[in-house]
């Protein structure tokens, strides 16, 4: 595929969407993506970088000559810039694509990284059409027409009052159906609502999803409007909390099929410790009842079988809750009905399975008190399951903890003890 | 709350959106939710029904009243009924909210439900706003002007050709602040894209998220053009796969918080029922080895310690890589190097973590060759892990079944057997 051969390369992926060039970089390995973007030249454009997976955009910047990397970044809207320059740890990139931009996009962008982290001020575009409240339609329509730099994408036209707060929005689609003297406030939308600067990110994807938005104002503290917030920004906060709540269910960070070996096994060896330490936890109880072991073997045989039903049905109402949590349907006023329910669920799935596995040890070893064993535990975990798997991430997310982050490992280690202790202990009392 | 006062509630939940009510509704239990809809009356919005959740929809339906129902259905635009009618299981209510219809709506209706489930065409709005290539930037605004039924919300005029194929779009933006005299195909926009009207939902939102789309036309197999897809549509559907994907991978189907306890239960049985066959074939394996585990009672104590930690690498490595086959940055052309890397990074956890675990060994038993054998099993473990996290998705995946579905079963599995096969294995090798 590459014989070095720029022109026919050029050729080639100049039909080619930005984001599938990024992708394409993404999916070589780092001497090939040299060597890809050594070809481009200066044909390569600023929204492969915005496109560009995170965890590789230092490795790229560093493999774009200064010239290239200027005109990149120059081609890019400024809450890209933004965007770019949050992924970056190291100070010094930061500062060469400041230097990048010109004054007043500079500005800009030195301004929105003035507001918190993953608020909407970050988010939002500062480029925004707002109308007075006493303009026609044909005011407006007049007014786009004679300004040049309106903002690539806008959708509704922002009535704002004389201290410049927004009192409502008309749709593009509205202003170009209605006469000219029609005046904008008589077009308005219903589904108006403003976004306070320094809401959480995530708190303004729930806002666009729950009430199905396309754009919203965002308002300083006085109330007046400071920029917008468009639903494909909405969209990728979205996609992005999915995707960190996926990956740190399976307890993962924020890790991507582009990283290279090294950061796997850095990023990866810390979530597996703590699986360490609570299976260490486990064999503890275990170790408890060695006599008991010592004395009926098939124990040991059946013993991870209690555990793992265990951990399965525990996860399973865990991601039920951690998922509700996080989209808002298990709130306060329901959170004790869907505990009784899981314990309940938990107490159903527990006899059902108590019967077949009782059955499984009858017959596997012919000990009719080893089937009655392993059915009261099976009973036993399933009810702690059920209640641990939604409890602990309630617990988690009102004292503050993303219940995505911990609650995995907090579940299997209750299911894994109170799953061994059960069998084991049972065994003892009954069977020896 | 509720002290049967029609008029305060109403008052108090007149300024509700109706996404609100249903949230609402989701969070009552049964008795209260029949309660809060038979107060609600003929005030029951019909967008309502769209927002609830879809397990509870035929619940909700079954308590309005027919003509609030009709009523209700009336109200709601062609696609959110399409959305309604797929939702619900019993022909009978199907049929009465076809009913609901009249003529041209039902048709609509009908019409779209003819279309293959998942597609495109059951996602589009068939309301479109189109121009022909001759029109300017004036003759469409007096079109619009003078057309009363406009689509509620569009943000593009569609160019077409003669026979009523799509040739490009225009975005409302651009049209508005261009002179009358401008003609349309001369401001159109680059990032037009057609959308089949069979294609799967899931590659319409991959193509919305990846190209930033903001709507995209639909067009039939003769390329003209019969609907309209906007983000709105396709953010719904990316939120939905993720959803399913979380729930999947942890072994739940289609569930909600707002499901009742014994659907609960149906819905993780064959899931659990999988997941004791996979354990009952683990229990096998050590089965093999009662002889060693009889020797030495040691075994049974940190035998769980090596499947579990097996478990939760391939759970990391494989979530990685469902994650990664879902928004298509691993594919064919990295898949190999995706392979060697995981397995690498197997290695060096396992040789660090076979570092920890040999001096746990040492330390709790005393037993330098115990360190040793549980060293080595953690080492073959873990390499083991990445090689199946990541093997086992891309095969199901090219095989045709969803990886998220089975993935996780698979995965542990393979762990779990090598995990006590290795430990135990060794054991009687080198301990006895």
């Amino acid at each position: 595929v590459e014989a070095e051969d720029q022109a026919a390369l050029l050729a080639a992926m100049e039909p080619m969407h930005p984001a599938d060039v990024a992708d394409l970089l993404e999916q070589l390995g780092s001497g090939e993506r040299r060597e890809l973007i050594a070809l481009l030249g200066d044909e390569f454009d600023g929204d492969i970088l915005s496109e560009l997976d995170e965890g590789l955009r230092e490795e790229v910047i560093d493999a774009l000559s200064p010239e290239v990397l200027t005109q990149a970044v120059r081609e890019l809207e400024s809450d890209d810039v933004v965007d770019l320059l949050e992924a970056l740890d190291e100070p010094e990139q930061q500062e060469t694509i400041l230097d990048a931009l010109e004054g007043s996009d500079r500005l800009a962008v030195e301004q929105a990284m003035s507001f918190p982290e993953n608020s909407a001020g970050r988010l939002m575009q500062r480029e925004v059409v707002a109308a007075p409240e006493h303009w026609t339609v044909g005011d407006a329509i007049d007014f786009m027409r004679s300004t040049l730099d309106l903002p690539e994408q806008f959708y509704h036209i922002i009535i704002v009052d004389p201290r410049y707060r927004p009192i409502g929005y008309v749709t593009l689609g509205k202003v170009m159906s209605s006469d000219r003297v029609t005046k904008l406030v008589d077009v308005q939308e219903e589904s108006f609502r403003t976004i306070p600067f320094d809401q959480d990110e995530e708190d303004v994807a729930y806002a666009f999803n729950q009430y199905h938005l396309i754009s919203a104002p965002v308002v300083d503290d006085d109330g007046r409007l400071v920029g917008v917030i468009t639903i494909d920004d909405a969209m990728n906060v979205l996609s992005e909390e999915h995707e960190e709540d996926l990956l740190l269910l399976a307890g993962v960070g924020d890790e991507s099929i582009a990283d290279r070996t090294l950061q796997i096994v850095r990023q990866r060896f810390p979530w597996l410790l703590v699986n360490l330490g609570t299976a260490i936890l486990a064999s503890i109880v275990i170790a408890q009842f060695e006599d008991v072991l010592q004395a009926v073997v098939a124990l040991a045989v059946l013993m991870p079988i209690v555990a793992s039903m265990g951990g399965n049905a525990g996860t399973q109402s865990m991601t039920v809750a951690v998922r509700a949590l996080a989209t808002r349907d298990l709130t306060g006023s329901n959170g004790w009905r869907v505990v009784r329910r899981e314990t309940l669920a938990g107490l159903l799935n527990g006899m059902a399975f108590a019967i077949i596995v009782g059955i499984v040890g009858l017959v596997w070893f012919g000990m009719p008190m080893l089937g009655v064993v392993i059915a009261l535990a099976m009973v036993i975990n399933l009810v702690v399951a059920g209640l641990a798997g939604v409890l602990i991430p309630i617990i988690l997310d009102k004292v503050g903890v993303d219940p995505a982050l911990a609650s995995g490992t907090f579940v299997t280690t209750v299911t894994d003890v109170v799953g061994f202790f059960a069998f084991l202990g049972l065994a003892g009392a009954i069977l020896l």
